[in-house]
């Protein structure tokens, strides 16, 4: 039995599937090409942005980086994204957050195009996530529904804790696990014991930002776990929300790093792809 | 200790604050004013849609029932809608549902006034919702929650189960107990079991729409059951989706009719009074 559920062989599978789909659009003209607009001060988040770009490289997927002074002011950060919403050969967008304080993030990302809003941050995309229409869907909540079903976990049927409903992975995952017909039972700071509930399901999606979060005693032998938390230590390395020993007590874990969150960074091509499908269906009909 | 938690006495409580509310507007020489649009052919809507011009007399509210024939064309029933959304004596609109299948139920729910839409129906109020921002949340489960609350059940940190998650009450009641801090287990037509999670919920809403669904042997005594469903029996009576009997097997249950419907009609009043102050706000942030 696999009990550490690696991102890595998924994430291949996902990047195949993505170098078919960019040779495609490129035998019909069409150079794929990320956006990622960054304002300057959190040093992660340029880290972070920099390597999308050499991913981006290695999938044959043009890649420009906008870096904006830290003091830029919200009207010039509006028309740089309006330049990109309008520019024709730039087909997916990402906004680095946190944004500086000075800024309207609400008002920011609504300006984004929802057609090329690759990180699904929008309200016209979460809308879609919500009602299950077409759109484009963030990426980590993707990635761990995918990872779960790559080591044969189906959620239909099954009893799933949620632990975390924020904005960005779990509110969209708690109706992307509804939509696979899973039984889910939503937790959060405010749930009193997190273990009653851990105990009884049959998967774990954990989605919160706290290391040490679940700890072996909590769980049991047949839980399956997905841990989509990314929390730096103090001394610089990167862990889950639960602890690495948690392994050792479940039926199967995803590792941190090397789980979620490199299926993430394909999946988020991935929907470059899916961008660039709705936009060219979206350009059909206006021409029909 | 109150066993059957009926609804009159809260939809009373909600009709004086209405009555209240109407008072001053017309201080302020405004006459709060509803527009019901029904397509005939379904008899119930018909009552229903009637009897709410009944209920709105009784507060002081105008009420324009729009009846529109069986074969209307989508084209006319955008324009009413259109024109009722310009009108400015005219504070909230309610389209009945069902609507015929050769009229696309989205598009037309999309063309009505989020500002003028007390039912909630629209997608900007149902991401509303979801993200916790102001604007009108459907009726019924506002009810449910009111309910609880009313007869001093907090959902806050508490385990509830939600039975039901479709569109027009389940689905926005999980986000409304979500910010209300309970844990939620949500279950519908594929959880295996509906009893494993009956037996170890604080609080249980059921919003499906089936007689008969919860049965005694399916509770527990500590139970408090938030019934929102309606259902018509062959005898022509009205029932909600637990059986009477539940009522011995719980701490406490809303009756059924007398329950939840009853606070759902005073709590449609209570959005268009939330209608017309939206619609005032907006107005002077437009003239400032």
């Amino acid at each position: 039995m696999t009990k550490p559920m690696k991102g890595k062989e998924l994430a291949d599978l996902i990047r195949q599937d993505i170098l078919a789909q960019t040779d495609a659009w490129k035998a019909r003209g069409i150079e794929p090409r990320m956006a990622t607009v960054i304002v300057e001060g959190d040093p992660a988040s340029l880290y972070y942005a920099e390597a999308k770009g050499r991913a981006a490289d290695k999938l044959g997927i043009d890649y420009e980086l906008h870096k904006l002074p830290a003091h830029v002011s919200e009207e010039f950060l509006l028309s740089v994204l309006d330049n990109l919403n309008k520019a024709p050969d730039v087909h997916g967008i990402m906004l680095e957050l946190p944004l500086p304080k000075h800024l309207n993030k609400e008002r920011i990302i609504s300006a984004i195009s929802p057609l090329k809003d690759v990180d699904g941050l929008t309200p016209t995309n979460l809308l879609a996530v919500v009602t299950g229409t077409p759109g484009l869907y963030p990426a980590t909540p993707l990635a761990c529904l995918a990872l779960a079903k790559h080591y044969g976990y189906n959620v239909a049927g099954k009893h799933v804790a949620l632990v975390g409903i924020g904005e960005t992975v779990g509110k969209p995952l708690l109706h992307l696990l509804l939509r696979e017909k899973a039984t889910v039972t939503a937790c959060h700071s405010k749930t009193p014991d997190l273990s009653v509930h851990l105990k009884q399901a049959d998967l774990a999606f954990v989605a919160v930002g706290r290391a040490n979060l679940i700890r072996p005693e909590m769980v049991h032998e047949n839980l399956v776990l997905i841990d989509a938390g990314i929390n730096e230590t103090e001394d610089g390395s990167i862990v889950g929300d639960a602890q690495p020993e948690v392994l050792d007590h479940v039926a199967a874990m995803t590792p941190t790093p090397g789980g979620v969150g490199t299926v993430t960074t394909a999946q988020l091509f991935a929907n470059l792809m899916t961008a660039m499908n709705l936009q060219a269906s979206r350009e059909e009909e206006r021409t029909r």
